[in-house]
């Protein structure tokens, strides 16, 4: 396996696979084809079989592929086979729903730490967690190594923040935040704008 | 401009221009070219130009695009020049926070309703909204004609609900529930699960 040569869109798609076949493995079903998984998935057969035999051959011709064996192998692909330290910088609505999110730690992620600039909001228990002031921001990153921050911030602020988590270390951003931020090339950045993904779609109605 | 035959891909990338020309504007920017355009959103300015020019030809050369007549054009080809109606199912903290965001109104839409199967939960006021029983959900679909619904429900309960909302003559559905929906190929599906978002950049750390 070469991850330089992986495209980007596959790399998109196996997050996807990942869980809609521990969905099936949650209900018992210990093997699948790209036939069924395709059904599931909204994507061709044809596609699936092509993207995961960009990582090897894990299926098997007549007996299609074994579960167990292909969650493990994706969770090593993605690398979420480890748990992953998760900030949340931003304490309003959006941020308040991800800290009491149930369905990270599952799936590779955990929240160590979530931040706000307003005083009204700092100290306060979300979950299991204590609102931190984001003066501290950048040694408190720098000091637990975290490497992925989710931004619910107002677009205003966001990218003075995004700079200061780059300095930091930080290496993946999940942007709520309404605007493009700007990263060097070794930083990752994923977008979820609710107004943008209704917009995919209104063209269609 | 012949609306079937613009790739999927393209209409994903141009809610995305529309963001970014509509922050330019608000900054009293009049002009713009692929290049500065591209930096904005992280696109090559190459892409920029063939995606724009799959709907007419709207730069000129040697003075790039004028921002107030991309912004018209790229809405009426959106449909957000006009304000659709959208519903919530699911009042618990994704939908409270998406009953509370700010950033519809400017970009196309309006939260009309927000709905739970919860007791407790009905009757209480989020923003101008008051949560209404998901019993009603059908008949209050139909007789508003709302097209566009936010899911923002267990997992468990999610494709029952989009059979409802399916039935109910929705059309595009912006699915916060970690599982992929089956719906009619005419019913438009955008999935936001931070969790796959999440695993989509750490294959790269």
């Amino acid at each position: 396996m070469n991850a330089e040569k992986i495209p980007d869109i596959i790399i998109t798609r196996l997050p996807v696979y990942l869980r809609a076949l521990q969905r099936m493995a949650d209900h018992g079903i210990k093997t699948t084809s790209s036939q069924e998984l395709g059904e599931h998935v909204g994507i061709s057969a044809a596609q699936i079989r092509k993207d995961i035999s960009q990582f090897g051959e894990f299926g098997k011709q007549g007996t299609g592929y074994s579960i167990p064996y292909l969650l493990d192998k994706l969770r090593e692909i993605l690398k979420v086979d480890r748990l992953w330290d998760v900030i949340i910088v931003g304490a309003g609505d959006m941020g308040h729903a991800l800290a009491r999110y149930q369905g990270f730690t599952d799936r590779g992620f955990n929240v160590l730490m979530i931040f706000d600039n307003d005083q009204t909001k700092i100290g306060q228990k979300i979950g299991d967690l204590i609102v931190e002031d984001t003066t501290n921001l950048v040694e408190k990153v720098q000091s637990s190594g975290v490497k992925i921050a989710m931004l619910t911030i107002p677009d205003t602020a966001a990218q003075e923040t995004t700079d200061k988590l780059v300095q930091a270390g930080v290496k993946a951003i999940l942007n709520y935040a309404p605007i493009s931020l700007n990263v060097p090339a070794s930083v990752k950045v994923q977008y979820i704008d609710p107004a943008t993904h209704l917009q995919q779609m209104t063209y269609y109605l």
